[in-house]
């Protein structure tokens, strides 16, 4: 317990409660897409045509239709055939990765993860105590090199990665990289835990097969119902090869007995009344333009030094400043001019990455994102000029 | 995770889905109690009004108006002075033990625990690997002898009790013993965990003060709406002293960011609408019937050699066989005649109880229970003469 950090995010999230700050800093998605109605119709109509059965104690497992929904949306997506037996509807997909830890990770084991990686994958595993080992994130993936090396030095029982506009670089996997990860992974002892939070919030391109599609004995995919309908209702699933779902089942039930039933209830029949692709477009065409936004503010405001990614989908977007200046003095200057993001150090396991800093989209109005990126370009310059 | 069962019980409860089956095994509240047109009047009140922000991320501590309501409440039912601040919102009490499991449990802890103890803290605190130690429960409480001599011999760091209507057995600590416990522990580096999932389910005699009421500092107090209004609704919180409370906030955040935000704003708001009392009221009245029409049929039917406890709140009874016979083995002759119960066994750390069996009134009928406990009553006769 000792040694898993206090969220450095949640920490300046409370700085950025002032409503005078434009936050560039949480992950939280836009409010405004959340389908209000669609679930107060499905909370009435649960409670009025099954309602002691939805307040009822339930099987950890989770609700049968909701994870037919689930495996159902791989076959459509992207062709996998997924046994509804084989997903377990968790709290958040953040509890996946506490049940991962609990399953996969004794005190001192080396865990792989890539660098930059999610914070909320580090702390989440920090409870178990490993020994994290980077992965470097290149434009289009995991470096192949730094993979296979790893696995011949240190053959960790998983490499945690999120391939699809990952938080918080906001770069995919590209398809060639996707093959060639699972190639590197293919008949080792290595476990990938591919993290799709993300995966249908693309809105430029078309969507790639999920690493685990090609090496499904040796492939966990996590995914969520935070982004695309409500991070509040807190409830996600992992799909796992039966061995390792016995095993979760069991850490679940231990944890908390199952999923909270009613909102598993609630999101299944929200799912049944509802045209999932309309509401999901409009999502990802509200995202491409809030992308778009920053991405122009970027180019008109911030310091050509300064690099950034473009990303195809999801919600952030990953700025890297010159050499030898540090995101965290970046910081103090933009919170100063009431603009506030996350400085890149807390991603990178064993250090490093102070140059770089994450920038979230999905939460801010257009105005506000140019007025912000406008003002952290004025930070910038003047924290260049400076130097 | 190889050392925790699955559990023992929900595996009966597979057996138990055949509608034929009279089951006395589950834990289940009655659903005929639970306040469905309260809960969908409050879920529609909160979209309604607030929908946007019910269904956004929100703070891992939990909704602050209902963590002054259950402050609020221990200050009315038992003079304490909880700080709102000091009450933590949980998926369930169960999600409470696994908190504390990572928050007090290296691997080898000793972890004092009564004998019969609940299941559901064994199997949390197993996925930490302590080395349990048994407390005898005797008919008013532990056993203050024992209880002394672990303290001394062991230090556990935590003692983990249910004081009121324990789960297996129904028996409550007397308010002497109370007292006695709080004078043991009190000085000792022995944190108590007071288990209290069942104290407003008091259906006869006077509301005794927790234990933690006298020594705060040194006490954790679980709770949970589970048994008050929806066990589906997975809601629970803890109550903890500053430092305590600030490491299961870091848990908490790396296991789950924060409980179902939309359930909790739903609860919340029925608490707002209701006059709980008069629905505790309700409940109360029921479980007490039903627990006198099973121990006015246990008294016609049961051999006089079995005795019972006779709980007065609550869920359960505890049966314990004359000496020689195994509920284990009644299991099989009752399933025989679509009976069903759980054995004393799994509630026993390091072995023992064999003799004994729980048995769940509040969650069948009058006229089921009395056919029940009569068949129940037939085949332990069959076993006695068989002997």
């Amino acid at each position: 317990m000792e040694k898993t950090p206090r969220s450095f995010i949640r920490e300046i999230l409370k700085v950025t409660e002032d409503p005078r700050i434009i936050s560039f800093a949480g992950g939280l998605p836009n409010p405004a897409l959340f389908p209000v109605s669609g679930i107060a119709e499905a909370a009435r109509d649960v409670l009025e045509e099954d309602g002691e059965r939805a307040l009822q104690y339930a099987t950890t497992e989770g609700y049968l239709p909701l994870r037919e929904f689930i495996a159902g949306r791989y076959w459509r997506r992207a062709g996998m055939r997924v046994p509804a037996e084989n997903v377990l509807i968790t709290n958040g997909s953040q509890q996946c990765l506490d049940l991962l830890g609990k399953v996969f990770i004794d005190r001192g084991d080396p865990v792989a993860i890539e660098r930059p990686g999610y914070l909320g994958a580090i702390q989440a595993f920090s409870l178990y105590e490993p020994r994290f080992c980077g992965v470097p994130l290149q434009s289009d993936g995991p470096d192949p090199v730094a993979l296979s090396r790893l696995l011949e030095s240190a053959a960790p029982p998983v490499f945690y990665g999120v391939p699809n506009f990952q938080n918080p670089s906001g770069i995919s996997y590209s398809a060639d990289r996707r093959r060639e990860v699972a190639g590197i992974l293919a008949g080792s002892n290595t476990v990938f835990i591919e993290d799709d939070a993300y995966g249908e919030l693309r809105f430029r391109g078309e969507d790639l097969p999920p690493v685990g599609s090609y090496i499904p004995e040796q492939s966990i995919i996590t995914g969520s119902f935070s982004k695309i309908i409500s991070p509040g209702m807190r409830m996600g699933w992992i799909v796992a090869p039966d061995e390792v779902f016995s095993r979760l089942v069991t850490a679940k039930q231990a944890t908390d007995l199952h999923s909270n039933y009613l909102t598993q209830r609630i999101i299944s029949r929200f799912l049944e009344n509802t045209r999932i692709d309309d509401h999901l477009r409009r999502i990802r065409e509200s995202y491409r333009r809030q992308c778009d936004t920053m991405v122009r503010a970027i180019e008109a405001h911030f310091p050509p030094e300064v690099t950034v990614t473009r990303p195809d989908g999801g919600m952030f977007i990953w700025a890297t400043l010159p050499p030898g200046l540090s995101s965290l003095d970046l910081f103090d200057l933009a919170i100063r001019e009431n603009v506030a993001f996350v400085p890149g150090d807390p991603f990178y396991t064993g250090g490093g990455g102070s140059d770089s800093m994450r920038l979230n989209y999905s939460n801010s109005a257009d105005d506000r994102i140019v007025e912000g990126i406008t003002r952290l370009g004025k930070a910038m310059r003047a924290m260049i000029q400076a130097r």
